[in-house]
């Protein structure tokens, strides 16, 4: 009897943990990955973070921690699994059970049988298809030759000049990246704000002022639709439909889209992506597939299509079920969350879950919040301020979502969140957990569980709470009083520009109460909206019914401020 | 018909939030706070970071975020309800429903009656019945009075030469802040390791390394008998059962004691602690108790008795819970982990539910493993080493607890892992959480993953690996092989004292299995073991029955290495 033939098509993430794991379950195993580039297994990732200057050597992101390049040889020598660089996958024969391959340097072609194939093609960046694409200086960032040759084009050519076209995940970092080159950075993106699909708008903007903050120019709502050049073929400028914005570098960054091309020629389903079920199956049972080329599913039944976000740590996942599939062991792939974190200089900014957006989309009926607050003691000296925006079912008070955005520690509380989506618990499950505290690294109620707190207040209709968007609105109109219970001197420090701000701080307002009219709505706020919230309830109690807090205080505000005396 | 009456024994944490919450819901109601200090609702966890220089007012531990001191009135004014400060509550009259208190100002004794009583007394630092202990300059650290006198007293006098009594929470936190503040330190632990029932003793001694590579003596398996003083009272030494420790400055921070004496003569059921249901109610429905007073039932039926665990985080729940009952609302408290976490100097050092020890008392059929590697990619300026320890449920694979010790960002593992003990996942559900990836944040496959991959591993007879403590006992008795499988300029920086040591490059391993003998026990080894495991799995593939790797890697070794060329 023949050992069993498992032959994986792709060698970044999802392919070399699929074989890693499956030599290790199954010693026995005839594993063959191929790779249509020389490298294998690098981490893409990091690119950002190579031309941001964070490390020197780009072999970083392709040798192993101690300086081993992961070439074909090492995978060989190391994981016991046979590599063919350069080899491109070109047809799946799935009645004989074969893999057409060309060898790319000779051109030569031969078929490699299977018993078990596994597509782990991954995810290739979209190419806008507009003129100027090809131009010089325009680059993409998905290999690590891209960043060398931009780190290297900057210096030799002493760019000056950067656009950023998109802003996504990618282009955070990426903006980041080349303003730490000292690049002036334009960041150019179709929708109306930043992160789009990825974050709401309200904790988008407070991201934007950020990158405002940080001297990136932003053109939101700007749709490219060209690039411009020169005699010698480098790009000059970037056209939108508002306006040409000269730039001599350009990095696009718009999107992943899924290599099913082999699998869609192959018969699979597929959608925006190859389908599979939770063991990583194809519509073949012969054939899985994982990573940046499949559709996830969302964790726990959220009522939500199949999404398509590659991810490396996704792939990992896919790559071990698979794994363990073919030797026999059933641990099904539960879906994702769609969970996702990037650094914007001195924010952390991120989500799990459905965005309200989402929500909105899918017509769940959800309940929502946005906290702002620090994330530590006000004593310590690391503490800093960011915001919690979470989503709750109202059918059955489950965390549908979270978002965080600010200077905080946000991404622990993302990955309690995490947990709890996993999980499937509630508003109150997610501020029962016994999290861990000390004063260096949070205060005695973690900010998750008082967002928690504030939202279940909200389903239950104790604390009622206003958007500062939906505040804003209404300020707009002229129809509402706003109630400062701030202290004299934070009054002092700054106010709201806006003409019926009544301020009575928190202390008086008890024995106040005769100087608010109770035939007109009212907002109260303070910095983070703490105070704000026991003036609602203060006021409720007192017989005032048209009573909101401002989410978030002031500081959640992503709008005009009148600052004195600063 | 009369507004409900409650009042409130304590001023601290669940006392205030008790009071706060019950006010905003029920507005009518009459709520009575007493508490026997001057100050209310302190943050007596900021403590030692006051001593240590980390913020010069200590104001900001009694006053608000804004600078507002909490006081009688502040509480009256801002939250509605009544406070009695300098009030101490004498005697409980459960038939009557009143309490006798005392002014302590005036002496003057009255009744208070009651509809609902909360007991929110609080902890008190146990005093070791010693000779000694009431000298000068010995402290204990519970109060804002004891820090501010502290400090005042080392600048003052000259202080130099601290011992720290206790090794537990506060004195990691205390030993921190006494060296910051240039003294010398030596801390004297009962126990053979620090942090002795919170952490098991493999994990303490990683911590035991950093205190001693931060200049901190240890004094471990010392038992203080007494402390010697001078003629004006003043402490010189410290003696224990086996020497003298000259001291000008003592901090005792020997654990809590719950202050339950009034429960206790009321005829409440206690053990160690009030006990309470999951309303928070005593055995007297009509009285609540709260905060670090009470005991703790461990959430998710692990089999463990209650536990005295004071903290303030948990104090709050309590708050909500019975403010919320009392207002009609069932929303029952769960109970705690256990969950602690410590800065010591520039490690994170924490655990949530059960410990090792704790298991083995138990009789819990329990696997564990030590994981250590970095965590952030290895490419990222921002990368740190830390341990993971992991228990898990032979019967149906739950994660039983989670300890963390390193320079890694460990906080952000625990609370996930403190998640995963709330929903009762197992070791599987742990590594499928879909938490955040990003560079700056983790690498693609998170550390908390990775340590329940090879947990899982290792309950499958997948992976087989030995711990440094029980490797180093086999290495005593010298029966036993290490293979090294790092790279050679590796080996050549460090080595494992020890002479049985084979050195093969895991690259060459496949190829040189013939040097190595099939009837010895074979330990693998590498930095932090992941090398090592696939050493384990390579020699077990080939037939090599007796080998296993060694948790951790060199990295996790507590005991002497020999470093060469360095």
């Amino acid at each position: 009897m023949s050992n069993l033939r498992v032959l994986i098509i792709g060698g970044v993430a999802c392919g070399p943990k699929t074989a890693s794991r499956l030599k290790r379950l199954c010693p026995d195993a005839d594993i063959t990955m191929i790779e249509r580039d020389r490298l294998i297994s690098y981490g893409a990732c990091g690119l950002p973070y190579y031309v941001e200057g964070e490390f020197l050597n780009i072999n970083a992101l392709t040798h192993t921690q101690v300086g081993l390049p992961r070439t074909a040889e090492f995978f060989e020598k190391t994981k016991g699994f046979k590599v063919l660089a350069r080899t491109e996958a070109i047809r799946i024969n799935r009645s004989r059970k074969t893999v057409t391959v060309k060898a790319l340097d000779t051109g030569v072609e031969s078929d490699l049988p299977y018993d078990k194939l596994v597509i782990a093609a991954g995810g290739s960046a979209f190419r806008p298809p507009i003129p100027g694409i090809d131009l010089k200086n325009v680059w993409f960032m998905t290999h690590p030759e891209h960043a060398r040759t931009l780190v290297e084009e900057i210096a030799a050519q002493g760019l000056k000049n950067a656009v950023m076209v998109g802003a996504g995940f990618i282009g955070m970092e990426m903006a980041e990246a080349l303003m730490y080159k000292d690049m002036n950075v334009t960041m150019v993106e179709m929708f109306d704000h930043v992160l789009p699909g990825v974050m709401d708008r309200d904790l988008a903007a407070y991201v934007q002022l950020h990158l405002e903050d940080n001297d990136v120019d932003l053109a939101l709502g700007e749709r490219v639709v060209g690039l411009e050049g020169d005699g010698d073929g480098k790009v000059t400028a970037v056209k939108t439909d508002q306006r040409s914005i000269s730039a001599d570098c350009v990095v696009v960054a718009v999107g992943t889209r899924p290599n099913d091309e082999l699998a869609r020629e192959a018969g699979l389903f597929c959608d925006r992506g190859i389908l599979i079920n939770n063991n990583c199956q194809t519509s073949d049972p012969d054939i899985y597939a994982g990573g940046d080329c499949v559709l996830n599913r969302f964790i726990n039944k959220t009522v939500a299509p199949p999404m398509y976000v590659p991810l490396g740590s996704t792939a990992n996942k896919h790559g071990r079920t698979i794994a363990n599939h073919i030797a026999g062991q059933q641990t099904p792939f539960p879906g994702i969350n769609g969970t996702g974190v990037v650094k914007v200089f001195d924010y952390t900014v991120g989500r799990t879950g459905l965005t309200e957006a989402m929500a909105k989309k899918l017509g769940i009926a959800y309940e929502s919040i946005v906290w702002g607050g620090p994330d530590r003691p006000h004593y310590m000296k690391n503490a800093r301020y960011f915001l919690i925006k979470m989503l709750a079912s109202k059918r059955d008070r489950k965390v549908l979502g979270v978002q965080v955005a600010g200077a905080g520690d946000g991404a622990k509380r993302l990955d309690v969140a995490a947990g709890t989506l996993y999980y499937g618990g509630t508003v109150e499950d997610l501020a029962d957990i016994d999290l861990a505290y000390a004063p260096p690294f949070g205060p005695p109620i973690d900010p998750i569980a008082v967002c928690a707190h504030v939202l279940s207040n909200k389903m239950d209709g104790i604390a009622r709470s206003i958007s500062v968007y939906d505040a804003k609105e209404r300020m707009d109109q002229g129809d509402v009083l706003l109630l400062d219970v701030r202290e004299p001197d934070e009054n002092k420090m700054l106010k709201m520009a806006y003409d019926k701000v009544v301020h009575i701080p928190l202390g008086s307002l008890r024995e106040r109460l005769n100087e608010l009219p109770r035939d007109k709505d009212i907002i109260t706020f303070c910095k983070i909206s703490l105070r704000g919230y026991e003036a609602q309830r203060i006021l409720q109690a007192a017989g005032f019914d048209r009573v909101w807090f401002m989410e978030g205080g002031h500081e959640a505000w992503p709008f005009e401020l009148d600052y004195l005396g600063m």
